[in-house]
């Protein structure tokens, strides 16, 4: 199936729907795996109006064992085709083991983006970027406070590592199917890869819980055409009373802020 | 239970079982789950007595969706308890993520040692060093070819950021809990990772297929005790002719330069 690139279907998507915004299905209290398959029906429910993108994160659903993955699966057939589906799985291995893990992410379990951390180098990152339509959005400044550790280390020419990480990525084959993950934490970093990477898709995570401020971020975050990123919220969206309530207000907040970029 | 940590736990096995080879488990041309456990039953009955660890990589098992990893549970219970189970999941992920992925490797799939992605620093991984007995793995200096683009990289000082990454994490609570990854394609990596890190267990993969030399890489990483190393072997046992064998000789291979070196 010959799709557009994914970056094209998030612009289409973003417009369609007015959102730039992401439930993140991070189900951590739930005692087992059923109850995290109701609690992804619920909260996927109450935020669909107001989204974009859906992110479960993997952790949540393997410390499940397979009865966990079991319901991922069912939980992306719960996810509409109109949205994308990002797999939060950070996985990173050598070659032949990265191109399995990019077969279980994107053809056994449908996503259209995942998350990949690049520490490994380009043969490592490569086989994600070998599906058209799909996306690898590749870790380069977290929203952790540790993040400081390593991918904040400078390096013999004073660059940040994660700025190296930037520049390299773009340099590689695929790289039109590269997005990067930038932590709402730091709106001088989301600028800083958005001035290296005009066009490149950015997952903006942090906000919220985290700390992060959602209109500084968006605003270093947005492309010349006003798109280009994507926000996950997890418990903002299904730690609130409200889910739907807490969508349509993170959605709404970010629709102002675009609104505000493209008249400047 | 209380248990021995790892360390301790990794030279009694070795000293029993007069082996440090472990059985990589890459189940990578089989069709379907049912396939990849005969394969994992066969290699397992084949290799077992000259191995002293078993390390399935999760990449292999994913790819057959909720379906490989009940495998992976079924192959647990293969596993006796003489030998040490390493859940090759090069996992990362920020703080409460990181809880959830450590549940699911330890808690649910029971590692005795699992490999561990340092990219996002400190908060990332101490959660795979909360469990008494058991290890994370850290990727120092991996084994692929593009491991020169960031593990090698020079920072500010002139070390190449692998070397910072095993200094910090040598000073994060639970260092004692921590082993290496080094591949075996670098006998001089393996050789400095030992000297910072005298006490720690490391792994070292790359002999074989990836080119490694066993030898160099053995006398490199052992540490004063003659002892300290796991050399795990995927395709040089599991796609011999005669696989029982090729452990054999591999396990023989290494004892050799392990009585050499321990005279010396």
């Amino acid at each position: 199936m010959s799709r557009e690139p994914f970056a094209v279907r998030l612009a289409a998507a973003g417009r369609e729907l007015g959102s730039a915004l992401c439930l993140g299905l991070d189900p951590t209290g739930c005692r087992d795996a059923a109850e995290v398959e109701r609690f992804c029906a619920t909260m996927l429910e109450a935020a669909l109006p107001h989204i974009v993108a859906v992110k479960p994160n993997l952790a949540f659903f393997e410390q499940h064992g397979s009865e966990g993955l079991r319901v991922l699966e069912r939980v992306r057939g719960m996810v509409p085709e109109s949205r994308l589906l990002i797999l939060d799985a950070k996985r990173s291995d050598i070659g032949n083991t990265a191109e399995a893990y990019a077969r279980a992410l994107f053809d056994v379990w449908g996503a259209d983006a995942v998350t990949v951390n690049p520490l490994l180098g380009r043969d490592a990152v490569e086989p994600f970027l070998a599906r058209a339509g799909t996306a690898a959005l590749i870790l380069a400044r977290t929203s952790n406070p540790s993040a400081a550790d390593f991918l904040e280390a400078p390096l013999q020419d004073g660059r940040p590592l994660y700025r190296l990480i930037v520049e390299r990525a773009l340099g590689w084959s695929g790289a039109a199917q590269i997005g990067f993950v930038v932590g709402a934490t730091s709106a001088t970093a989301i600028a800083e890869v958005r001035g290296l990477a005009p066009a490149a898709p950015l997952l903006l995570p942090g906000v919220g819980a985290q700390g992060g401020d959602l209109e500084a971020a968006v605003i270093a975050g947005l492309d010349a055409t006003g798109g280009g990123i994507i926000v996950p919220v997890s418990r903002g969206i299904t730690g609130a009373a409200d889910p739907r309530a807490a969508a349509a207000e993170l959605c709404r907040r970010i629709e102002a802020v675009r609104a505000v970029a493209s008249r400047s």
